[in-house]
């Protein structure tokens, strides 16, 4: 009897300490579970503190225009929801324009000093908002959970969690599926198209910020098998992307700073910079993060580009350091690790022998076939999301049935579990008893019960002995399923945390199963395996490897790992991409992005310009009717974000290229009606200047808001002086890879395809560009948009 | 009587040995200074054995043909001797050649797989090579050196060393200036214009290996304040590209294997990755390595061959530890360190605060300074050493003259300190007593007895106390003049190690005088201030800040001090580059070399393509008589590599661009005599392949060596099936900035520069761009060849 009240007293303990703590959120910020949350315990307040805070963010990257929405690439079969179609369009286009004789005048000076100022606060903005409140959960994480009991039946404790959870990710997947889809998932697909070139509207704006931060705090608290790293980095970049420009929208103030920012080009530098920083605040690991926006990013490098992601991440290092040395109360001293450390591997204890180098290479290949079974999965788990559940409030449905499944499953296996484990020279936060003797704790409940950061340390750095091989299959198994279904679904959640955690126990139960074979030997400690595991099972469904290595030498800091570490993961990644693409780069492509990847596709050879360039392209002329040009732009056939400029046709000579002229140039103009017969007239005022151009960015009015009057219809604009007089240009038998390269590293927008004798032919988009893919019977066209 | 002796009796310790591990260097390899050489202690020996061992390394790279050679570009008053005027050519063009229809076809599929592969043998055979002769010195670095001692007059002392020290030197300078100059110096602005794309001739032969091993063995064995790591990162490189070729020309071989990597494109990415090995290898740093690659060397990034960068890198480490541990003795503990390992940075006891961090930037400002000063007068020597020793023998006698003097100095310093130290809990290898009490050391000959890099380490890791200021402040002083007159003499020699030390001796001295004034304050460790004054010394001298925060992180296996060492290199490079240009750069400026930097000169916007541009340029016509192309070949004017290809012209029509051919393409089709009249009769055998042009590179045969009869003369050539039949062009009316930016996103060697109607009116080549650069009074003109 007593026996059985115990089980009871201890899971109503269990049941307490979980509604306390999830309950807690709104009140007071006071569960050890919310040292998860990482980016803003106390969401709403903060979130909304943070907008007077932060009043120059801005929420540039609009919904596109009704003329240039057209760009969007829906994709034939798939065109229901706006989370699923990202709604992106072709961008990143500053690169190819800014050589007009108006903007020509006197940039460059101001490059340097200012944009890295405008870094480094964006890092110290990014650290201080987004890491005090994670601070202060910490401080109240030490409170004892103990002394919240209560009594209640088994069931009802079941009852009760999986109630609470579902609560919890309801509203976490409510405000994702009905304010700002874009928020849902980790955000890392978003920023590598952001940095590919592709704008996706919203990805960038103050609204989704809120939303993800809020989003993530909410599943995590909810209980789904989410990280809050990926968010973390989406968190860094729209930050980064919302200072640079230095005014909101949503505020109506432009504060008339970072003026020169307002291109694409220098506001991709930001993200870029915003997400090392955001990876380096969550790791500790500000190498990896530069490696990190170099490899997974930045599709434009340059020196100094990477001079300022580094400093941009050694900033947010220190700053973090400088707050959690103020927390942990050693005020001054600046050697604290990163948000996420996993214990520091000592080099004297723990060695690795050239032995272990094939069993870390088998490693790598288990974690590939595990990341691809993961990814294959998921792949087909998305595929019936994008068919079936593609309403919001069905999105939300199923974002609670997970929150639920999950409770239920953690609550069943730690009800069945017998593996008690004691308490002494344990590193578990929160032992919880149950059927345990006393002095002893429930190890399969401590798998649950901890967060996931210290269930990896735990995993990592524990005394071989403190799991069961039984509770680590198990675990693994269960996590591996959960993990999968939550990535994708509607709610801000990342996938490096779960990736780890599963590695980090099948790792261990791979350690311990080679201690039992090779009867304990010394070397073979699970803790490292446990490191090994996590690496390839991460690597298996991420497939980065550079940035990968440096941050998981980073965060252990251990550099002797680095070079078993960079095996496991080249391994996984190449048995991996055997079977199907990492996990993002999935994503990206069912979302029908034109992600233009580093090369071109290597049977492409065969291919030309003019295979591949759209055609007939829309010219003006350099005197163009105004009328022509309205209705060139109303026109939404001719969707075109450039048009080349062509000679004023007769009859006997062909029309040669001359110019480029952007539809938001064109809109500008238009708009500030500089037509050449007012000029004639005296009346324009003054002389159109960069500054025109720059405040507009990146909001170019539509066309339809811009009123013509019949008369002006009749005026002619001469676009000699506006226009890029030297736009990049490509013969039309240039083949695609040559075409892709230029693309590639110009970081080109549009390019013109001309004939021998310099007469506009065609012109290349990203769009026709990103069709062409190697697939598995030679080179496929991919149906990217209606175009 | 006693106390005399006793002198005479330790400076004969000190001759003896002094004398007995220089001389040991020819029989048995036993010196504790072996310890230093770095790359191969029984030189000669190991250099032949090298040979037989790597048959298949390619010395390419020659001196250009009687042609080509008019393009070295040799500056109007220095045209004196070969070593100073490297006497490059611009290169680096194969990006812009492979699109012809020859040699299109079926390329890209080998890439991934065997490059892979080459590079990480290069790494093995690079350290395997270079490392097993330091690792045998280090083993009979055991040996007592008390037991070898001499009694000899004071004098006699001083003029043996000197005179050892002076042969030494003699030889290692002589077979530099005599057998290959090129070899001189650290190699390192050498391999950052080879990976700019500049070929300077020779720089990565076997000779050229041989001799910079052997040369920088002589320096050090020599007493010469010089580092072995530039050398070692030269050799990391020299290997690297000649494995990529899989033939020898001096051996007259050719392995018929890695034929695909016999384009510039792939030995420069081979170089990248030699280099970053070399990195890697020297200093434990694989990540380093990999970001100095990319800082210093790589113009064209992407991810596969940062990829490979960093798989060569960790290669290099891995085999680096691994032969480490057998000479260890724990024979499979990979965990040891770099080769330099500069001692481990505990984060529990030394510890930084934000207090510390304006100390750190005015050290960035002191090593700023200082390096500017060392940069200054270095250039001052140099120019006085292009003027005046241009004659090798008396590059020789200087070299001599530097080494007496190190000896002299060095031993006045010894003989009138009177600093001694405790023996007990220092890391001074070789103690040595002279005038000091028992149980003490002379601290002045400890820095000048151990090898540069235990210096830094005992400056950088021992206890307070262990060395009187006086002694530092001289040794200082001392050691950067020496540091600075010694760089640039005509012997292999780096300059990294040198600057650490002469940094490290200030901020000890720095730190020492800090906790003087704060009355010995805890927080002022001196070896914290050392490794922060190394950091500013040799980021003032070289200026490179993220690869070198990376490497000292590393080299320190501490992540915390990342963000002061980044700071300080930081300040340091921005004071340094108020003054004077980084060393790297100043020599590669004073070489006249066309290097082309990152981005084009700020001022540079009114510039235009027209303005810029080569003009007139040699075509061809698409069917051009064969007399004519041998004559253009032939002569000295047209010294162009690449040639436009227009179409056959009449009257009526402008000749309009219609593709490139190469110089190398021209003659390797002369060679094959492929005419069309030839053609016709059936005369010609097979078809040319894209492997005869593979074959013939890099040396392709001077037009002169190609007889052409009379008859052959009226031949036709028909150009179009080789041409690259859409080459890269650009507008007469494209800006400098823009032009500039293209040709260093495509690595392209000349750029057709066309008017709107296609035809061509110039050529773009690299000397023409890197003619502009930013002086004090503007947009500067050099004058940097005489075409």
């Amino acid at each position: 009897m007593k026996g059985v009240f115990g089980i009871l007293c201890e899971f109503g303990k269990v049941a307490w300490w979980w509604w306390w703590c999830r309950c807690g959120v709104g009140v007071a910020c006071s569960a050890p579970e919310e040292a998860v949350l990482g980016s803003a315990c106390r969401s709403p307040r903060s979130a909304f503190f943070r907008i007077g805070q932060m009043s120059n963010v801005d929420l540039d990257d609009e919904l596109l225009d009704p003329v240039s929405a057209r760009l969007i690439p829906y994709p034939s079969p798939l065109t229901t929801h706006p989370f699923l179609l990202w709604g992106c369009r072709p961008a990143g286009g500053g690169r190819g324009a800014p050589n007009t004789k108006v903007v020509d005048g006197g940039q460059g000076q101001a490059e340097q000093g200012g944009s890295r100022r405008g870094r480094a606060e964006v890092t110290i903005l990014v650290l201080f908002l987004v890491f005090r409140e994670e601070l202060r959960s910490f401080a109240i994480e030490a409170l004892d959970i103990d002394k919240f009991t209560e009594r209640g039946g088994l069931s009802f404790s079941l009852l009760l969690w999986a109630t609470l959870n579902s609560a919890f990710v309801l509203v976490g997947s409510a405000i994702v599926a009905f304010v700002e889809p874009v928020a849902a998932g980790s955000g890392i697909p978003q920023i590598k198209c952001f940095l590919n070139g592709v704008k996706i509207p919203h990805v960038v704006r103050l609204k989704t910020l809120v939303i993800k931060v809020s989003g993530v705090i909410l599943s995590v608290v909810g209980g789904l098998a989410v990280g809050k790293e990926g968010p973390m980095i989406h968190s860094g970049s729209v930050i980064a992307a919302g200072i640079s420009q230095g005014r909101s929208t949503s505020l109506k103030r432009d504060f008339k700073i970072f003026e020169y920012f307002r291109r694409d080009t220098e506001k991709r530098d930001f993200v870029s910079a915003g997400a090392a920083a955001g990876v380096s605040a969550a790791f500790g690991a500000p190498v990896g993060g530069v490696l990190f926006s170099l490899e997974e990013g930045a599709s434009f490098w340059n020196q100094f580009l990477t001079w300022r992601i580094f400093f941009a991440s050694m900033i947010s290092t220190f700053t973090l350091n400088f707050v959690l040395s103020i927390y942990h109360g050693n005020i001054w001293d600046l050697s604290s690790p990163g948000l996420i450390n996993f214990g520091r591997f000592d080099t004297e204890t723990m060695v690795y022998t050239i032995h272990e180098i094939p069993i870390f290479i088998a490693m790598g290949v288990v974690g590939g076939i595990l990341g691809a079974v993961f990814n294959a999965l998921n792949y087909w788990l998305t595929m019936f999301r994008i068919r079936y559940i593609h309403r919001p409030c069905l999105q939300v449905i199923e974002a609670m049935l997970v929150a639920a499944v999950t409770a239920t499953v953690a609550f069943v296996l730690i009800y069945s579990s017998r593996d008690c484990q004691p308490l002494q020279g344990s590193s578990v936060s929160y032992p919880l008893q149950l059927f345990c003797a006393d002095g002893e704790y429930n190890s399969m409940a401590a798998a649950f019960f901890n967060t996931p950061e210290k269930s990896v340390v735990s995993l990592f750095h524990d005394p071989p002995g403190s799991y069961n091989p039984v509770t680590l299959g198990l675990f693994t198994l269960v996590y591996f399923f959960l993990a999968c279904w939550t990535y994708g679904l509607t709610v801000s959640a990342g996938v490096f945390i779960p990736s780890l955690l599963i590695g980090a126990a099948w790792g261990r139960l791979f350690g311990i199963s080679l201690s039992y074979v090779t009867g304990a030997a010394i070397w073979a400690d699970p803790g490292k395996y446990a490191l090994m595991g996590a690496a390839a099972q991460l690597g298996g469904i991420v497939r980065m490897t550079l940035s990968l290595t440096v941050i998981m030498m980073e965060a252990t800091s251990n550099v002797t790992y680095g070079f078993p570490i960079m095996l496991v993961l080249m391994t996984a990644k190449i048995v991996g991409d055997i079977f199907i693409e990492g996990l993002y780069d999935m994503h990206i492509q069912l979302q029908s992005v034109p992600f233009l990847h580093w090369e071109a596709p290597v049977t492409s050879h065969s291919l030309t310009a003019r295979e591949v360039m759209s055609t007939p392209v829309v010219c003006l002329r350099r005197r163009e009717k105004v009328g022509v040009i309205v209705d060139v732009l109303s026109n939404t056939a001719s969707s075109h974000n450039g048009f080349p400029v062509v000679e004023l046709a007769d009859d006997s000579q062909p029309a040669r290229l001359q110019g480029l002229i952007l539809r938001s140039q064109l809109i500008v103009l238009l708009k500030h009606k500089v037509f050449v017969e007012r000029s004639n007239m005296g009346l324009v005022r003054r002389r159109l200047r960069l500054k025109d151009f720059r405040d507009a960015y990146p909001r170019f009015p539509p066309i339809q808001s811009i009123h013509v009057s019949q008369d002006e219809r009749e005026c002619t604009m001469d676009l000699s002086e506006f226009m890029n007089p030297s736009p990049y240009t490509v013969p039309q038998e240039a083949s695609l890879p040559r075409v892709f390269k230029l693309f590639r590293a110009l970081g080109l927008r549009h390019l013109v395809v001309v004939d021998n004798c310099n007469q506009v032919v065609g012109l290349v988009t990203r769009k026709d560009l990103a069709r062409y893919r190697l697939g598995k019977g030679g080179l496929e066209e991919l149906s990217l948009a209606q175009t």
